[in-house]
């Protein structure tokens, strides 16, 4: 059995939904969709949830919301008529919508939960109605009904195991489940989303509850690239990675699946499938548990901009027990959460998002590092970029960082920092944010493009 | 006006105090002098500190002292006869020794300190005396006297700044100063030792009080040299390094100048010259706190075992704010100092000292990671090395990163960790322990042998 998802420009328009309802019939095994809200269907064009963002903002406003209401139903509006489906459903989906405007705003972002996941509810409900209305046995699901149970506020929202078993028993339904991505319920009933992309969590957490034999993850490439395709022509596609190699590419830059996504799949050793909606012969990337590194020791290259660096440099440091906790807990008191701490002998650097500060963050926690911990000097650098080689073959491979180093130096950018711990499927490279292009499209050379010889 | 310290080798026997006497009589500027305690003659000699520590801890035993304080006496009388001196200091060394074995022992660590600052003291009252002997006009003077203020307990040993003014008007005092090494005073009279090679510290700190033109360091080696002469054959003398590059050789293996004693001589800009007692018009080594790195930008290569690693693997883990700290904190509270954290995506190695750890709390630690951070993975490798390349001009040269990665790959060594923060003057790089001598010396081949080619 298997579960696939179809992402938000997979289920945009009505020729893109008759794709997915030949890809689902096409084979027998392909029982549970999970499917997002309406995506954009060309690339000026307003996704259906951030539509719902506005409308739901309105209303909190308490302004008037009949022009965004009507943007929204004329949405779902038309890919229904396209369809040839009845007006039924758009009624359907225009009461769901203005019973959610009725809603209490004491909890302002619960109400923006509630208002966020009508994309994905109702395109579930409509696309469950186009399958019926082609003579396919199937049925919308809501996650209530289903199972998909989350914890409560304030922590951050995740799923439950007490709604696996529930869950499982969503094998046992007769036809075809469509059922909604992006968000589950509470024990008492109270809707919450996932983070953004969070249909892939919804259905990663299905495939694993019912042991699925395979996720597949329908979005619109037709796999996973060695690099990003914008800035090297032409990548070479991954076949077969970890989910580890995954997980490292998808936090530096790759963004074709979903972080979280990931957890639920791996903890069960579900493998995934990415594919593409528009080409669904194509073979995709697969992910699995294990690969045999051996063919391809590194499988990815990710880049990515944006990040903040914090040197704090004191003599003897590393002779003051706690120095490094009492810094780490300075960020942590100010809700900052980091990504890399290299040091030296006398130093430590602090590798973080720059998003996650704020001018007046950086400043306080620059005071308290200087009042705290008394330090010799305290440096702070923006725009590093990090550059991450991926590769499962790395830890059993010598060679690879000294040919990663002496190709970052043949484009004459300086290695800003380095970082690779024990047992570890990547190397990770801060250079300086306009060196990042150069040392990217040299590293792909240096280890993807098989005739290039330096 | 010139600090000249002179270490246990160069005041081990009358011989050896002689060419002290040279070489401070041969230069005006030499006025204040720093002694340890008569260190080994030969190679299977025992210093007089340890003959100290076994007397100390018979008498802290209540066993009978006569032996232990015998052979202490015999060496100071050994060597004030081979200077001719009169059996009157002999007495008075005698008398100082039955003096500090009559103090308290309820603490017997501050026993203990008394015990240990024998060697020194004694040692600086009968060079002083042999200064007068040949008519040279020279004096102890006590660290109480003197000025050197240290710390209460129970917090580590180190000088306070209130005996500067003190330790100052050392400046004005007409003739040779020699001053006991190792050793300093409470406010109220405590004495308190350093650590082992303390009288490098009480050297520093009275060239930086005193604001001597130079601190000159007399051990037995004509300088320092870029890597461990019983691993490299002849190797290179490094004329002029930085005072960060000293300390991150010292850190990793190089012990010919105490780690600490560097501080209070850094801070002033005090320039410190490591010279050799046995060959004093050999150049030695100068530390300074600028250099022209351009000339050679990787002074020195330092490789030391005994390192672990506890590798910790939790998915998802950057996203959980205060994972490192809460980590951290449980070394803390088990009072572990660790050296660096490297760290992958998911993934945190803490590199350790392996004589930190016993096997019991490295137990209790491995098992509080499990209770409290919930990860997916502990493991813990003993038998690490760690190989540091140190140079000013590594932050500022493209392809150091490079070739060093290269140089260990071609020795077929893999490399477990490497660690580069930013503005950083050394690289660090983790190998197995049977990998660190090859690793060190195809370094030192690609760095520092200039006909070598590969």
């Amino acid at each position: 059995m298997k579960v696939c998802k179809f992402g938000g420009t997979s289920v945009a328009t009505a020729d893109q939904i008759r794709k997915v309802v030949d890809i689902v019939t096409s084979d027998i095994g392909r029982k549970i969709i999970v499917v997002s809200a309406p995506g954009k269907r060309f690339s000026d064009d307003i996704k259906v949830t951030d539509l719902l963002i506005k409308l739901g903002e309105k209303a909190l406003a308490n302004e008037d919301t009949e022009v965004e209401l009507n943007e929204v139903v004329n949405r779902f509006h038309g890919i229904a008529n396209d369809l040839g489906l009845s007006n039924d459903i758009v009624e359907t989906i225009k009461h769901d919508l203005k019973d959610r405007l009725s809603r209490h705003k004491e909890d302002s972002l619960l109400f923006m939960d509630t208002m966020k996941a009508a994309g994905e509810d109702n395109n579930a409900k409509m696309i469950a109605a186009y399958f019926q209305f082609i003579g396919v046995d199937a049925k919308y699901i809501n996650p209530r009904e289903g199972g998909l149970l989350v914890n409560n506020r304030p922590e951050r929202v995740r799923a439950l195991p007490q709604g696996d078993e529930k869950l499982a028993k969503l094998r046992d339904e007769q036809g075809i489940i469509v059922f909604p991505g992006f968000f589950g319920y509470t024990e008492d009933g109270t809707l919450r989303t996932f983070n953004r992309g969070g249909s892939d969590i919804t259905g990663s957490i299905i495939a694993a509850a019912i042991k699925a034999d395979l996720y597949e993850n329908f979005t619109d490439v037709d796999s996973v690239f060695a690099a990003n395709p914008t800035v090297i022509d032409n990548p070479v596609s991954i076949e077969t990675m970890t989910y580890r190699e995954m997980r490292e590419l998808a936090y530096a830059g790759f963004s074709v699946f979903h972080d979280e996504a990931l957890i639920p799949a791996f903890r069960k050793s579900i493998p995934v499938r990415i594919k593409n909606t528009n080409n669904p012969y194509a073979p995709g990337t697969l992910i699995v548990k294990e690969r045999d590194y051996n063919e391809q020791q590194v499988i990815g290259i990710a880049a990515d901009s944006g990040f903040t660096a914090i040197y704090v440099d004191k003599y003897l440091m590393n002779l003051e027990i706690g120095f490094g906790r009492r810094l780490l807990q300075i960020l942590e008191e100010e809700e900052i959460s980091y990504e890399h701490t290299p040091s030296g002998i006398d130093n430590l650097s602090i590798i973080l998002r720059s998003r996650v500060l704020t001018k007046e963050k950086e400043e306080r926690i620059i005071e308290r590092i200087h009042k705290e911990l008394e330090p010799d000097a305290v440096i702070v650098e923006h725009d590093y970029s990090m550059i991450v080689l991926v590769g499962e073959g790395m830890q059993y491979t010598t060679g690879l960082a000294g040919r990663a180093a002496s190709a970052i130096a043949r484009t004459g950018a300086n290695i800003e920092m380095i970082n690779q711990g024990s047992s570890e499927v990547s190397l990770v490279f801060g250079v300086k944010v306009q060196d990042e292009t150069k040392t990217l499209k040299e590293l792909y050379k240096e280890f993807f493009v098989k005739s290039y010889a330096h």
